[in-house]
């Protein structure tokens, strides 16, 4: 349980150190699937002053297992990514990350996926970053941070997308949610979020057309991805 | 009056700190109310220069009531909001400060309110952050960083917007002010200002539209304030 | 003359400090008018490497007076604007700038003036910040160091404005020159150029009609400039 | 031939230090003409922990020389520019570098070539900066690494460009090349061009008609190239 809680705390810090959050604005969570805790940084708790033993150990269902201090208030969406994406042709994930990273969150605003217009993006991201639907006032009242996490899976179970494939999503008028094998891929995979949707803001600034070359993207994603990777040596290579 | 001069001192560097003013573009204040007195940055000395000693105390009436400076010129303005936003249902402002931010001030160049268009302006804003109307000519030749001020409460009066649900504000080609129960607050405030200016400015080259979700954003701001709030520690919540 | 290329030096690794110029993109100068000498940085030397012995001293018509170095291949560009901006009701510049900045360049790239639209702005340049008009194919051939100059003196002189108020131009399709009183003063230019030229491009992003007021303009410029000035402690006050 | 690998060490870390690439993205090459020697970064190694002794040694058809690691995915890309970029006039390239510096890449995403419209750009490049056309499923689907580097070259020659007077290139929605002389000025280069392409982002912002002056951008390439060069100490002369 002590490791789980370094390498969560670790990762919240390595946020900031991207320059990923400001203030108190995201939190990082890892899962044991086998012994099903989850431990996720605590509500509104500043980085500086953060320390390991303050990380929160919940169970899938959002029960403090061990922990002083209340979990993060997006514990329940971490909960609903965890529980729904953890059959996916036998993967699951293993860390999630959200932040409020400064383009990543103006696209949400935008309500627009991040189109894949370049093999930076395709590198990481087998299609566009998608953006959620707009949360009904129902879902808002009744159980907010749950019904955040249902739209998430809502959205990609309607797209058919990998979760693997795409580790990442906008949530609408809020910001993303990035995620992966562990928790160092989600960090890893917000900071590509972030610089992905960068470019691609200013390129749509450059030619609003967002030209495409799906060949050229399949090929970047397969290069580092599946069976036939060539990129990195080999301890390296993605799932 | 020390104490008073030492959070002000420390105010005015965190706002370099946090990347706000360049050169010498910008103060804090604070009150104590109990006495009347307002601690406030010199009139243009240097950052790096400034000494806690140098903080000027001023009565509401502007008259010094120590200090060997000539408080700053915006002056004024810091005493009109005191004295206007000094019952609010009770509460009161503690803390105030203005800076020239680049994104916040070119909002306030550009005459545009910055629109409550995510969940990050939402846990700290309860609606838009409103800039004023144009001063006219006999307010900005008469008395005119009284009149700012003036300009700034008349927006609030008409509008109905309660200084604590929204303690930032633009004034028109000028830049921000910020507020906040106490200084460390306004400085905190004037932060996540120029982070919001910086991802709407964002949203609005993607989709000028700039879709708003009311609900969404109603239901963050009450995470964070008032008597239903649940986020953070209990110690760290929000009035 | 150590004194001079001291300052010079100075001059020149600020610039660098307050990210003004990258690799060898820019230079500073300081007149002696007792003297007519002008020092100045040698030309294409790396600022890592560069030593106060480096700077070159040349007198008005550019003769070298003393150093080993050839000195900046825009040095004519500068002793042009030492000669005409040398009786402005009787006061002089005493330093020059001249950066490839950013965003100043970007608005020369665009041969636009930046317009005097915010107070962070008028607090500094009285007006506009001019953009010259494109140089002749003839102007670039034959003296083409001297001829930007001159152009930049028919700006001043077509439009009636006065450099002491308006302290920096845009060289059409090249970039920013900046001057002052003297050449901290000249720095000092450089880096306010250089933010309002970053605000005013957001500003013209989210309202391209860029909304004026006057009034407000000249105020800011009075409350520092001038007679009437009582902004900054009474040392500081500019002239 | 530890040399050659010390300095394209030395060149990635460069990379790192001038923030033009994040995370593994890019990669700097040299070559020893004379040997037939192109040493390479390993692929996909972090630039943390990267050591000389990793840079990997090939022959020009890409066979491994000496080194334990695989190289660069990108390293059939720069033997293609070593190969056809090796008599220019009678002048080669010596040095390669490939980022994903982000506004380079958002001109390649946009598919546009990088204006020629200011002096910072014409100091470096004779013309504008081409983007290459869009690869073929063909080409992305059989040698990719190969096509890429054979589309820069088709692009050069169609368009009739001196590769050692435009040492830089846009590969559509993937991001850009730049070489030189040697793997100094490869680096110097890239550089060079990222900062232009974000001042033409903001210049086309500002004016999308991008303004030009040919004869302009003529005279500041032939002031720092060619026989008639006059920038700079004479040692620092560019060919």
């Amino acid at each position: 349980m002590n490791r789980l809680r370094q390498i969560v705390y670790e990762a919240n810090l390595d946020l900031v150190r991207h320059n990923l959050v400001f203030l108190t604005w995201g939190n990082a969570s890892a899962i044991d699937r086998e012994r099903g805790w989850v431990a996720i940084k605590p509500s509104g708790v500043s980085y500086r002053e953060m320390t390991p033993e303050q990380m929160v150990v919940v169970d899938l269902d959002g029960n403090v297992v061990d922990g002083k201090c209340k979990p993060s208030s997006d514990t329940a969406t971490h909960l609903v990514l965890y529980r729904h994406f953890a059959d996916i042709g036998g993967a699951k994930i293993g860390g999630i990350v959200h932040t409020h990273s400064t383009y990543a969150t103006a696209w949400a605003q935008a309500r627009r996926a991040i189109p894949n217009i370049g093999t930076t993006h395709a590198d990481y991201f087998s299609r566009e970053i998608p953006c959620t639907r707009p949360m009904t006032d129902a879902e808002i009242l009744d159980d907010y941070e749950t019904e955040t996490g249902n739209v998430i899976v809502e959205c990609f179970r309607e797209q058919n997308i990998n979760p693997l494939h795409v580790p990442g999503v906008l949530v609408s008028n809020h910001g993303p949610f990035a995620w992966g094998k562990d928790i160092a891929d989600a960090v890893h995979h917000a900071v590509v979020l972030e610089e992905v949707a960068k470019m691609a803001f200013i390129t749509h600034a450059l030619n609003p057309q967002l030209p495409m070359n799906p060949a050229l993207m399949e090929k970047h994603f397969s290069r580092k991805h599946g069976p036939n990777a060539y990129y990195g040596q080999s301890r390296n290579r993605l799932p």
